[in-house]
């Protein structure tokens, strides 16, 4: 994956040690950083400018589909969730509590006092408090269908923490309707699970694997649990979005009632789904490389940064001035439905200094700018899914009206590499030792080295039994993905030898 | 205000009951409604996609002058708060305090457990914990200045909350920067007061008075606060948004310290700025009349609905047809920068429910579409700032050519109509008898009716004494809402004789 002898501007590589690597990535390309407050992190302006991107476009893409957006209270009274825990089992409990209303000052120190009658809980999903309103909307089948999205915060107590992918505060969109029969809902369920999909295809150049959980890893309540799956570079598997059908279990723990056209009074069928800053983990890990961040060009805070290369001040000006225009140019082309992102970067620091911050942020085309190339009408032009050194001379004209058929090359080439990484690494295994020798990591050089990236997707039969999955869990820290949408064909399971409808995806995660 | 023999949409009206009148508004437009979570709102879709085309054209205007957004947790340790109680006298202590990560199932009941070693304040506001984190990112002078926004949810724990103005959760976006001068930090200030102001005007159709608070209303903290303040159509005023110069106090408190050019280590000066949910409120309480919501045109969900009105089933096809044509058309216009925004409400009801509708929602263009509407090729037109009633038909050429046009004459209309309702209220006083007298609510007529709008904006000279200010405000319930920008000519005190700078605007406020 790296060559070892080569310099790279992260260490470690993703090679020497994968999580490390993450790690310095984020920090490298300024994403976010971890704060005082346990388990929750700071979003930095490179790393929030790209989740505003996946907002942008997912939020078209949702309204596009007729949803419209709304807001629902931070918390939860403790007697709301109640009510769903008696509905449903495996309930999340790690989850911040507020008890009382007010601090006050004692002997210098802040006390809190104002006890609340009923404890506040700050929402891990919002489907307990934004069924008390459906239900109070929902009353007649005119009513329905009703899409709604929520643009949030939530938290959920988490033990171990992992900047984007896994914090006490995420943000995220959380999509939550319901209908007046189970087709319609169940219809609901795959179209925002193929916009999801096409999401990360599209516009994060990431491939994926829809599909449907196990009753292990469905959502606690949802009749089906479906989701994207992705392969990070180091082979674990990271679930990207997530799309719950409901039946009506949450309907009748809400009372979701509507009168239907015969006046019959019927429960309505639910829906959820969602997608958070995890997304941005994703990127990382799937497109990152051993000088930084790689940013999908479709998603990137600014898709092109122009450097001026200024050696002597007395050139200063006219080199500014060329490259202004040139910004202004730029600019004036569009991208994926949007103008091109173009920043100048005016300080006044060395030229190569400047470029390896660009590389290591993983904006998807540099440009250099100095006397000589103004002389030839030129710029020299870096592109951050080539090596850092290899750069070219292009005609401004041409890089001009190229832009965007350069970007989407970048943004292919990404999705290109994805794709052939996860193909190198998906295997289909028919036996149980095959599949063990395949999740079982080579041994590492000194005892306290990390472990050595291995294994990947592994296609195999399974007949659906919880405790061979569960066995196997434990064995090997594997898990199924899912169960593809894709059709496949009929087999015997690698571990039970039972009929099995088809393949489904094992892995490792995240 | 309103003629009380009119039928009118909204009961009561304005004259009758101001603030049972906004709450009926709200409720007829579909804007928000209360929740279960004691002082916590639920924002719908139309009140919510106000919210988000406010959110837009700010973020435009942000970024326009250099702003990043970034995102901080929403927690607080009470530690770091305690640093800067320990700065800051008159600090807010009303919030929700976060003492326990668990909750367990017991007897069937939830219990929080897990007792947080340090308790976690759910942010009021966010200067400590982004302060934490600009200690870090400020070193030199080169990383000034540092220009950051967040749009985030807050909470305040207020004992009398108030639909969009006072909630314990709501949402805001709060700018933080940081400079390496005095001089920059002022210059910010101001400019962000500024574009609140613009904002304020050209797209709420907000007139606002721009001006300083005086000591008692100042941010705690603040070395000056800044506000826009605005009058309600219960003569009212409404601070609408702040801005704040901070000085080094808070870089103080946090550690925000950089070298300077000479190498010498300072303190920076910051400045925070924010504006809320509130202005939802202000919109309704500017523009809204007896018949319900009036949204200003270059804000409003949708700008244009069309009416079909179908008597006969069987020009159901046809009409429709017209219709959908019509909404292209109208789409590939732009107003205020975008296209303008069209909905076709083609719901199975009768046209006069639907169209009271949207006269309640305050869509500010209507348009009925009949049969024979469509054999003149017109549409019969109404504006919100008209009578409902008051409509005419319209040639469709001519309303497609013309639909921005429109759109902006209804924008200036609601801003004209709230400047004469404040210049109507406003009066210069200089004695302390007529200014007693002018904020005296008249007699009710019944015991238990709502004390009738009176009083207004009182401009009289003040020469600064807080003792005279508190008298004034426990006596009558008026503040100085702000000594305005705009220069004024010197005077004497009108209440203590003593020489004044300049007149400030008293008013009873919200």
């Amino acid at each position: 994956m790296s060559d070892a002898s080569a310099e790279t501007a992260i260490r470690p590589t993703r090679a020497e040690n994968f999580s490390e690597w993450y790690l310095e990535v984020i920090k490298a390309a300024d994403l976010a950083e971890s704060s005082s407050v346990r388990g929750c992190m700071v979003i930095k302006p490179w790393g929030y400018a790209l989740w505003e991107h996946v907002q942008r476009v997912l939020d078209g893409m949702f309204k596009a589909t007729g949803h419209v957006n709304a807001y629902f209270p931070l918390f939860i009274p403790l007697s709301l969730l109640e009510k769903e825990a008696a509905h449903v089992e495996g309930f999340a409990k790690e989850c911040a509590v507020v008890t009382h209303h007010r601090l006050e000052a004692r002997d210098g120190k802040l006390v809190p006092v104002g006890e609340l009658e009923e404890p506040l809980i700050v929402r891990p999903t919002s489907e307990t408090i934004i069924g008390e309103s459906f239900a109070r909307w929902v009353q007649s089948y005119r009513d329905l269908p009703l899409l709604i999205n929520q643009w949030a915060n939530v938290v959920r107590w988490e033990m171990r923490t992992r900047m984007f992918l896994r914090t006490a505060e995420f943000l995220w969109q959380e999509g939550h309707t319901a209908h007046a029969t189970e087709p319609e809902a169940i219809d609901e369920t795959m179209q925002m699970l193929g916009i999801y999909a096409r999401f990360a295809e599209e516009w994060m150049a990431l491939p994926v694997v829809q599909g449907e959980k196990t009753e292990s890893e469905r959502f606690p309540g949802a009749v089906r649990t479906y989701c994207i799956e992705a392969m990070m570079q180091d082979r674990k598997a990271l679930q990207a979005g997530t799309s719950h059908f409901l039946g009506q279990n949450f309907a009748k723990a809400s009372g979701i009632q509507f009168q239907d056209e015969k006046g019959t009074l019927t429960h309505a069928w639910t829906t959820s789904w969602g997608l958070s800053t995890r997304m941005i983990g994703a990127m990382i890990m799937t497109h990152g490389d051993d000088d930084g961040m790689v940013c999908p060009p479709r998603l990137a805070p600014q898709q092109v940064v122009i450097i001026p290369v200024i050696q002597k001040p007395e050139v200063r000006e006219q080199v500014l001035a060329w490259c202004t225009a040139l910004k202004r140019e730029l600019e004036a082309q569009t991208y994926a439905g949007a103008p091109v992102r173009v920043h100048l970067d005016a300080r006044d620091l060395q030229g190569a200094k400047k470029s390896w911050e660009w590389i290591k942020k993983g904006t998807p085309v540099r440009l250099e700018v100095g006397p000589r190339d103004i002389e030839k009408g030129a710029v020299f032009m870096g592109r951050r899914d080539r090596k850092p050194r290899e750069k070219q001379s292009v005609p401004r004209a041409e890089l001009v009206a190229g832009v965007g058929a350069l970007l989407q090359e970048i943004q292919d080439a990404l999705l290109e590499r994805a794709r052939t990484m996860r193909a190198a690494h998906t295997r289909v295994i028919d036996t149980k030792d095959e599949f063990y020798a395949y999740f079982t990591p080579p041994p590492t050089r000194r005892p306290n080295d990390p472990t050595p990236i291995h294994g990947g997707f592994a296609l195999a039969h399974f007949a659906g039994d919880p405790a061979v999955e569960a066995r196997i869990k434990e064995d090997l820290g594997v898990t199924v993905r899912c169960i593809p949408l894709e059709p496949g064909e009929p087999g015997t399971c690698a571990f039970t030898g039972q009929p099995s409808p088809k393949r489904v995806v094992w892995a490792k995660s995240y």
